[in-house]
């Protein structure tokens, strides 16, 4: 049997009980690692789980997928996974490749940031599609999540930013980068910074009342952890906040709020909404 | 401290190591009864938390909340909700009063239906907003979901359907209802029936090619547990689908699916994917 594993969010604990009794009895399990990382290290899974733990970085997951997968239909065989196993496309993918091998497989799901935002008292059913944001280099500055965000805006719905991380991977030269991953996320800040360098352009372009500086959005940290953080500010004055260590996400509200929402949100903010124009 | 804490979708074992040492602890436990339900009963989770729940149904949480917060500033009280806990407004309402009290309060996450659906292979970050299909009756048929539907489709996103449940508190006067409770739930057949109908009245006035009775679906039961069952069928065809006990959902796929998204749902479907227009 081959498992794909939900970790959660945040740290060991965070595993479901059913889960936590497969992965003990298991012969291999895998971490992967570079879809996105939880708020602690592999070792500390291994001590709270009393096993070792093996490495799953891209090449392993998407070009040697045949490794992970042996000897799976005669014993057990786990992947862990971060959030929810089905988030990504290149789980999808995995599973796939266990059918078409004839391995039997499981899902066991676990919270996910798709929903965990949830706590900043946006309503889950007004979210609108995901957007990704890449980190932007000299020569390559995608916006295509632009435009995904103003069609949501222009429709009333909230838009949830999931931003990109970059992870390096352990190697056996450096005794830092053998001993856990370093890795580079976006923060919100970063996030707001590149989309503020598209509205500007944009709105000098064409005088659009869709976002703005002055639009209001929610940044979120580390949710579910003890150090969780939230924050609602304008889009100016996010691009200037420091939330801290990873990971972050952003969230561009809907134009229109339900009373309850901004309420709720209203703690978390740096100026009164009921009286704003988002 | 109050607790949010969500149970996952299935079984006591779903619940994460986290929130099951909250729950040993907590003064007092209640467990939320009708914004959705779990595969098993209020005894078997008893059982396995080796303490005794309290039943929080609708008029408790809604408008006796008070009862539910007393004391919690001095000692661990918890409130248990299937899913991740903020899906449904009522608990962010909650959570709101708490504050409002200044109570310290946390949410412990856990999956929610609106993540696990991945399970089918339809990408999550392809879904548009969620809608939730309620039970007609002779006088009360609402459309607004069919609406909802029919824009995710025009823009190339999924629908996720919830299916409505009703839920029939325990009485102390018969003895059935006192022991657990009797619920209707709405299946994948009565939704597609329901969307049928509207279907069939709105194409007979104007012709769209958006839905008929011939367009992909994908019907989800207990999702999560070991007799999940996805069946991908044509509208018409799930209409007379029996997927079993609850709970069920329903996706409206977009008409364009991904390459990887037809091979994964390939494996559930009663026709030829790659060839069919959706």
């Amino acid at each position: 049997m081959f498992y794909l594993i939900g970790l959660g969010l945040v740290d060991p604990m965070d595993i479901s009980v059913k889960a936590l009794e497969i992965v003990k009895r298991c012969s291999r399990v895998y971490l992967e690692t570079y879809t996105s990382i939880l708020g602690c290290h592999k070792e500390e899974l291994e001590v709270f789980y009393g096993r070792p733990l093996l490495l799953a970085d891209r090449d392993l997951v998407e070009e040697k997928s045949d490794e992970i997968l042996t000897g799976a239909s005669e014993e057990e065989v786990a992947l862990l996974v971060v959030g929810d196993p089905f988030g990504a496309t290149t789980h999808i993918d995995l599973a796939l490749r266990a059918r078409d091998k004839k391995i039997p497989y499981k899902v066991i799901h676990n919270a996910s940031i798709i929903t965990a935002v949830g706590c900043c008292g946006l309503q889950l059913y007004k979210f609108g599609e995901i957007v990704a944001v890449p980190f932007w280099d000299e020569t390559w500055k995608p916006e295509s999540f632009y435009e995904k965000i103003k069609f949501n805006r222009l429709h009333n719905m909230h838009t949830l930013c999931l931003l990109d991380i970059k992870v390096v991977e352990p190697t056996a030269e450096s005794p830092i980068r053998r001993r856990r991953q370093i890795m580079r996320f976006m923060t919100v800040a970063d996030a707001a910074q590149q989309l503020l360098a598209i509205v500007d352009r944009k709105n000098a372009l064409e005088h659009n009342t869709v976002l703005n500086d002055l639009s209001m959005c929610v940044g979120l940290a580390r949710v579910g952890s003890e150090t969780q953080r939230i924050v609602a500010k304008t889009l100016h004055d996010m691009a200037s906040t420091d939330l801290g260590g990873p990971l972050h996400c952003l969230i561009i509200p809907s134009k229109e709020l339900h009373p309850l929402e901004i309420e709720y949100l209203q703690g978390y903010a740096t100026f009164k909404l009921d009286s704003y124009n988002y």
